[in-house]
């Protein structure tokens, strides 16, 4: 087994310990579900009143006295009649028993708790040393609005202490710089009530927005992408035919009107209006592979009390794509791609993990061409040197993927990039290309993101570098510093000058102390700081404080813009 | 009276003309009404069949048979009941006699026609000469959707032959121009049932799209305008503050979804989004002015039946910008304004006019901050050399504004910028500033737009050059054309250099013959054509084919990257 497994069915159990040391302090708690998550589990409980601290604290510390208690995890199995009279004063788990088809019911027992459970757990509870409760939230009973609010209480567990040491340094570390409140000391954006889970960005943070987005604007130029725009409104029949009205409609909001009659959807992703373009004209298996990039808005319908600063938004620009091409391209096209993600996030500096999820057992359409196309993406994996784990099962049920992973400096892993084979859209709308024999026959889609959500992915960022920007990615990327009003005008100069070289630079004419506005520059974050006096202005130079090395150096204008440019080419 | 206010008489008296030879023909036409138009008139008719061509010819007959009658145009008064008498078998005018509240009803009577009419008119129908019916289209009664569709007959009418000639030959070439044929022929957009009024931008029109976003963006960066971005979609509340409620719901998509209870408006205009963010922040009188530029998407309910190409859309993207400022910057900051939109034109290339629109009678605020503001407007106007038209009354209920009316190759104005005084929504979301004296006090905003929908700009663009963009908005700048197969690899080379020096440049390697793709890249309206064969391999150089000159000439690729970059400044 390999640890990752051991470590889910270790966090499962404490979910079980957790169950039990609730029991033992609220005995009415009705009980819900209670998974393994990244990183530790949560247990959704129904309960006579709201949880304090002072509870999670004695939840925890009974916790503690069960685990030395060294009680064993024993499986039970009941008929469904026995099982119902088990459950009979826990109703979310009778409506968890509706959905059990086996003739045999598990149930896990330690002690005198027991609990409706597949398993597998660890032998005793002793094996659970290692664990913290972090929090408690608010889910809905399965996840639907309509259904009672439970209390979910969130919790770690570790292997060894270690682990659960660094776990929790890197979790302090990680609230410390929530990118919510960098966001506002550095005055990148702000959220209102008037727009739940929509971004208001300010002046600096639309820089760096649209340096995200040209970013990877330009990476997807050089790799063969034309871009396109299509509508972020469109006739609902499309989302018929895409499938999005079956299994999509609850997380897309839907447009009305005073006047007109009208029948229409928010796009929730961009497959549609790419498909569409495609479809304009008659295309030759010579024209494939066809990359269309594409930087639109798309809108979900989150539930807002899911909502989560730039991480969970309700309108976000992915750098979507949409690649048409023949089956005989899958593999070359696949080796492409690896090496566009690489050379997008090894310039941003992220180390990123590699999961191949393969056909699940909903899967749609023929085994031999899903088969087929996941000889391709392993045979461009190994091509590429990339190491990667197997994801049984997991791909989507219209095809396999490729996703990747970004790890930050808190030792966080960030699903973002995805590659996407989908042989369902094209049967849909009826993609077509005329093969070398003259012949109508269909396409594979690709649909792939690289940074994903450019929002999501600035709130990463901002939380990797603690809100040093890179320095290509500042809004401001250097502060002058007049020493007195008498020095403003060589500021405003030097200003000019680098402007003109492209240098986002602004100057503080404020008539404070230089050192109080050096350390509201570096509040700021800017990269560089320079301080103008008598010297400088004698002397026609300037002095830079660099905000990684500290020191300082002094340059002519001209030397330190040549500097700037080696330092930080421009992405 | 001047001559715009003669040529409305001569225009609204010509559909009166139209409207006698309608009701000659068809006794039983029910008549809408019949205003003076740009460029001419509209008449709207209920009518016993839809016309046909034919029809428009007999009646166009039939009116120049009346107009050498001589017949006068006389004025009559009559009684409510007397008006109601006269009008009984006609609904529409029955229903516009509800609105009318003197005591004396006006008619004006035409030999055995008379129409409820305020006036005023030619003296008689020999005066009427020089005019021509264009088309019938589709009209609701009254705009409104729910309301019966009438048959409206524009007609064209001039005070002498040389106008109304040079009219329909610009009208003409107009036609030949449309807008959306080129987007097509050029493969620059489409339209698509599946998003009514909104554009499916292709890779080429993308580039154009962009580029002229990028233009304005510069520019008004250049002029001190900080870039933001709002979300598209907001609470209702905030557009029952705004007023859009109440005298706009109409023009306005809501949105509403399958879970969560939501109460969204998507935005048909920037306006409260650039008032959130200025609320942000405790804003001193030193801050201002305070310029936000903004590029987000606009969404307004346009009737179907009303939808055209890029010229009415439900969908596009304003060059919008807010000014926060005080009082007394007015007339210096409408100078800057001014001086950023002639900067902007005249590099377009695009003659224009300007109009002063003042206070209308359904004003509101003080008439002494009115006064104040139109003379800032008037000062700024004169000081900067610029003529201009008083539209005396036409100002918006808000404040007074200036609009930009440009002028295209077939003699057409197109309102596109405007500069717009607003002392309604800073109090309506009550705004404030810290003066000089620490006093609470309320900044002016200015609305404006200098491309206005940057779509429509396009359409307009497109028409006006007749697809032969200007070379740095071309999508393809230089296209190369090898003479066979084996300077294939010499015509890469070449692309290659100049996407280096960023000249959109492709080559067209088909086994055509090199006048079939001249003949081609001339269709696509590429500026510069190269043609490379064996000489031009052997001699290391290319020969150029202008598409303004049409002639030949012999470069280095350097020189003419240099020729080029001369030439074609990029803007």
């Amino acid at each position: 087994m390999n640890n990752d497994k051991k470590l889910d069915i270790l966090r499962h159990s404490c979910a079980h310990l957790l169950a039990m040391a609730v029991k033992k302090i609220f005995p009415s708690a009705k009980l819900a579900i209670g998974p393994a998550i990244e990183n530790g589990f949560y247990y959704d409980f129904e309960l006579p009143r709201s949880l304090t601290d002072e509870d999670l604290s004695l939840i925890e510390k009974t916790m503690k006295d069960l685990s030395k208690k060294n009680i064993s995890f024993e499986k039970k199995s009941f008929s469904l009649q026995e099982a119902k009279n088990k459950l009979k004063n826990q109703p979310y788990k009778m409506e968890l028993l509706e959905d059990i088809q086996d003739k045999k019911i598990d149930f896990y027992k330690t002690g005198d708790f027991i609990d409706l459970c597949r398993g597998p757990h660890v032998e005793s509870t002793k094996e659970i040393k290692y664990f913290k409760l972090l929090f408690v939230a608010g889910a809905y009973w399965r996840g639907d609005s309509s259904k009672p609010m439970l209390q979910r209480i969130y919790g770690t567990c570790w292997q060894n202490k270690d682990d659960l040491m660094r776990y929790l340094k890197d979790l302090e570390e990680s609230k410390k710089r929530d990118h919510k409140k960098l966001g506002q000391t550095l005055d990148l954006f702000s959220f209102h009530s008037e727009a739940a889970g929509m971004v208001f960005w300010h002046p600096k943070g639309k820089i760096v927005f649209d340096k995200l987005v040209n970013f990877s604007r330009e990476k997807s130029k050089k790799f063969g992408y034309q871009e396109i725009s299509t509508p972020n409104i469109l006739d609902v029949n499309v989302w018929k035919t895409s499938g999005h009205w079956n299994h999509y409609k609850e997380a897309m909001f839907f447009v009305n009107s005073f006047k007109e009659k009208v029948d229409l959807g928010v796009r929730p992703m961009g497959c549609p209006g790419a498909i569409i373009l495609y479809k304009t004209s008659v295309r030759s298996y010579k024209d494939l592979p066809i990359r269309y990039a594409e930087f639109d808005t798309i809108t979900r319908n989150e539930l807002s009390g899911t909502l989560h600063g730039l991480f969970r938004l309700r309108q976000f620009t992915q750098d979507d794509a949409h690649i048409f091409l023949r089956e005989d391209q899958i593999s070359e096209e696949i080796s492409f791609l690896l090496k566009l993600v690489n050379e997008v996030y090894q310039t941003i500096g992220f180390r990123y993990k590699v999961k191949l999820s393969t056909r699940p057992s909903d899967y749609m359409g023929e085994i031999a061409v899903w088969n087929k196309a996941e000889d391709a993406l392993k045979k461009a994996l190994i091509e590429n040197k990339i190491n990667y784990e197997i994801k049984d099962g997991e791909g989507a049920f219209y095809g396999p993927k490729i996703d990747f992973d970004i790890l930050d400096a808190m030792n966080r892993f960030w699903q973002c990039a995805t590659i996407q084979l989908d042989f369902q859209m094209p049967e849909k709308f009826n993609l077509k290309y005329i093969d070398k024999k003259g012949k109508m026959v269909q396409p594979i889609i690709i649909h792939r993101v690289i940074l994903g959500s450019i929002e999501r992915f600035m709130g990463i960022l901002l939380e990797h570098t603690n809100g040093k920007l890179p320095v290509w990615l500042s809004p401001i990327q250097v502060r002058i510093l007049p020493v007195s009003d008498k020095h403003c005008s060589y500021a405003a100069e030097i200003v000019k000058e680098l402007e003109k070289s492209k240098i986002r630079a602004d100057f503080d004419f404020r008539s404070e102390s230089v050192s109080k506005k050096i350390r509201d520059s570096e509040l700021q974050k800017i990269p560089y700081i320079i301080v103008v006096g008598d010297k400088e202005v004698k002397n026609k130079n300037i002095t830079i404080r660099d905000r990684s090395s500290k020191e300082l150096k002094t340059f002519f204008v001209k030397d330190f813009i040549k500097d700037f440019a080696c330092r930080n080419r421009m992405v």
